[in-house]
């Protein structure tokens, strides 16, 4: 089969790359880093927007758009930030292009920029720029923005979907009065994220919060949902700061309370990425392609006719469309798939690569005896079942479809949650079974560092519903109160 | 009154900045040239993209997405497309940032790019590059395909949401095995404009071809909608572009026909951008503020309620409350405003500058004799009725107001369609009653670019219905075999 791909056991990465490219996911382009997210992907993409940005306006929020560029001097008023943003950016720094004389063209040396502009890596600083001139008293807020746009980051070694220089993404920004509020809106977006990865991505994840290593730049404190793909590797699916008053101090934005008081305003920022697809493609796919769970997958059920000629065609066509009818009219995303370029086998295996939950063959038998074939995408099991409640038969395995995706998905991750308790297991654990370790440590930065230099793995979060419990740090023996989540991660 | 603007009369281009400042449409940033697209101005943006997505996935098209850099070899491809678009562009030159060692930041000068990166001012060449590796045979075609993005054009005048460094914008970029589908998709493109435009932001539009002279760069014809406003300027509000097989042989994209035969491929692209909200501002808003079609309105119905005390507001919210339901159950964007923070003359104001087509004010004594106030936007009548069937006379308002919007624009820009036969009408039409000039050109470019620099009028379009009618050149008074249109734009 030309769309065979490596399987999982042999090379799980080569596996990765080949099914996002030939399932028609995504593709290099030849900008270096960048991907062209293809139709079949992006679809997905646009599920998810959809998804998300209702739940983030039934949360309150408003769309809205700041500039792409970033003036450079703006990094440097956000000390941490500086530290991780400022580094590996796309710079612009001439804004004219000239004829060389040579049928070529070049930069005009005369369009320099007097300052140069860095295309966003993330929008703190332009945003809260901005805010500056929105908010003068308590009245104004809170703030409660999102944005999606596109973003940038210098990346040396890419990945489609996981790490590209250029990506899409959703970044909330809101401003508020209060810590208090503004810890609340940061644990809301959390929870939203992790209602969207379990219930409808099928991911299930761990709510934790980042070490100071992995905290992002400028917050003071980054939530994170974590998850863990089919070979072991922990990956973050979404993250959401609370960013305490630091871009309003970088920024001077101020309010004045009920008592005209003035007050530096509080702030969150969160966000979700493109990153996820590549998530979902690693916790549910096979050797034989995508399996997409039924709530995000674009097409939900393809309906393959067998026949040979056309008043076979003819006869099954006048069928599978009242069978379309019903299914579109209880909002089942169905495709049935009558073209005659194809063989069914061909097209069978096309939909197999292509994730699509439910297959439904039909042919002139199957007519006769008022009947359909399906085909499970999750488990490759076949049935033969009645036409008649075929609607409601289809709606409910979607149901239990999407369900078995999250169980078993959670099965696996429950199942390489491993305790380590000395530093011999820990390395042992990392090399052999991977997964999520759960060990003690002693709170430094410095023993974290060193962890990662000797293991690669890094602590994933500190879990929101962590028990404490007293143990001794797996690499310095310092005493510790809690244990933490290490894995190695994408 | 604080948010007072400038009246149309005394200074049009004035009313139209402060208009959207004040009015929370959009505003400029820190960074040269690129607008902050606030939450109110990005509503009505998410609800065009919400129409016109639609349409395009109607008319068989999927959205993908391609890089935002573009290498700056690509643009010396199509001998056209370079004098068009190489020019004034964001150029990326190098892709990180040091310490510059006194607290500041600096470009890192070993970070230099082998070959510059041009920030995408449209996509035809990075796409049609991808293309390359998608087209083999006939099969694989049509490529239907559309992309939301953000495009940078480094412009020195700017005025907000009509021309701007960076603007939002939809881009179809499709592919074909013939020329006759390629026009055919064309013109079908330029229809779907034409609809969106008419049907839902009420501004008629006049379908037609561009001169040689205002022509896409890389394109064999340009298709377009021009409209006009109420200053009597033109505005270009959508373009549809026939490639011919140019961008096909830039970038080598060849396809099998059925017998085997090798040709290039034929293409077109499309586009409208965030310059639309522009337009709708400028054709129906007033002295007050916006005016918004019902259609593409993010509030359709605003109601305040007029109290003294918590007992009367209890009351009115009860009852507003059930005619929110009703409302929203009918498909009607209503809002309750009930906030305690402002009077409700500070209310009636605010939603005015907002554009908010219907406005309903309820107080304790309508209540009792089951009345409300209505008061129309585009009108300003206001009429008190019965709360009977108020969701049936609100729909039907609403109805009212978008077709009294289309007719009133459509009255005005019939009305500025001047035929102009000689030079002294042209220019004396041009100068006192501006609009349309509808007049005899040669078909020279050279002729257009005289009368441009004459008149700063330029050939709007060869409308698509155009009468032939033998005359002779306004300017030139070489023979003619039909008139164009003129008139200074936007």
């Amino acid at each position: 089969m030309s769309k065979g791909i490596t399987s999982r056991s042999t090379d799980y990465s080569a596996w990765y790359n080949e099914l996002v490219t030939k399932a028609d996911l995504a593709e290099h382009s030849d900008v270096r880093g960048c991907m062209v997210i293809k139709p079949y992907g992006y679809s997905i993409w646009e599920k998810m927007q959809q998804v998300l940005d209702q739940m983030f306006k039934e949360t309150g929020h408003s769309n809205a758009y700041f500039p792409l560029f970033i003036p450079k001097s703006f990094f440097s008023k956000e000390a941490s930030h500086v530290d991780g943003f400022a580094k590996e950016c796309a710079v612009v720094t001439h804004y004219r292009l000239k004829e060389d004389g040579n049928g070529g063209i070049m930069v005009d040396p005369d369009a320099k920029l007097e300052e140069e502009l860095i295309v966003r890596p993330t929008s703190e600083t332009i945003i809260w720029n901005t805010y500056r001139g929105w908010i003068q008293s308590y009245r104004d807020l809170p703030i409660l923005v999102n944005q999606w746009a596109n973003v940038v980051r210098w990346e040396m070694r890419t990945r489609l979907f996981l790490r590209t220089a250029e990506f899409l993404w959703q970044e909330g920004h809101t401003a508020h009065a209060s810590k208090e509020e503004a810890i609340a809106e940061t644990v809301q977006m959390l929870n939203v994220y992790a209602d969207f990865a379990e219930n409808w991505m099928a991911v299930p994840v761990i709510k934790g919060v980042k070490s100071a290593n992995e905290r992002f730049s400028g917050a003071e404190d980054t939530y994170c949902i974590e998850t863990l793909m089919q070979d072991g590797k922990a990956l973050q699916a979404g993250t959401s700061h609370f960013l305490g008053q630091n871009f309003a101090k970088a920024f001077d934005v101020k309010f004045s309370d009920k008592n005209n008081t003035l007050d530096y305003v509080w702030a969150t920022s969160w966000g979700v990425s493109t990153r996820l697809i590549g998530g979902l493609v690693m916790t549910h796919s096979d050797d034989q392609g995508l399996v997409l769970p039924p709530r995000i997958a674009p097409i939900q059920v393809v309906i393959v006719p067998i026949y040979k000629g056309d008043e076979q065609k003819a006869l099954l066509d006048e069928k599978v469309n009242t069978l379309v009818a019903s299914f579109k009219a209880a909002g089942i995303r169905v495709k049935y798939d009558n073209s005659d370029n194809q063989r069914p086998g061909w097209k069978f295996a096309e939909y197999e690569l292509k994730g699509v939950p439910v297959r439904i063959a039909i042919g002139p038998r199957d007519l006769e005896n008022n009947q359909v074939e399906i085909a499970r995408r999750d488990t490759k099991e076949k049935t033969t079942i009645s036409m008649d409640g075929l609607t409601e038969t289809v709606h409910n395995l979607l149901l239990e479809i999407q369900s078995n995706l999250f169980n078993r998905a959670k099965q696996y991750r429950d199942e390489h949650i491993t305790k380590a308790d000395t530093w011999e297991e820990f390395v042992n654990i990392l090399d052999t079974k991977a997964g999520f370790v759960a060990a003690h440590w002693d709170g430094s930065p410095e023993t974290e560092d060193k962890i990662k230099e000797l293991t690669k793995a890094t602590i994933r979060c500190i879990p929101l519903d962590n028990p404490l419990e007293t143990g001794k740090c797996i690499l310095s023996g310092n005493p510790s109160t809690q244990r933490v989540l290490f894995a190695r991660a994408y």
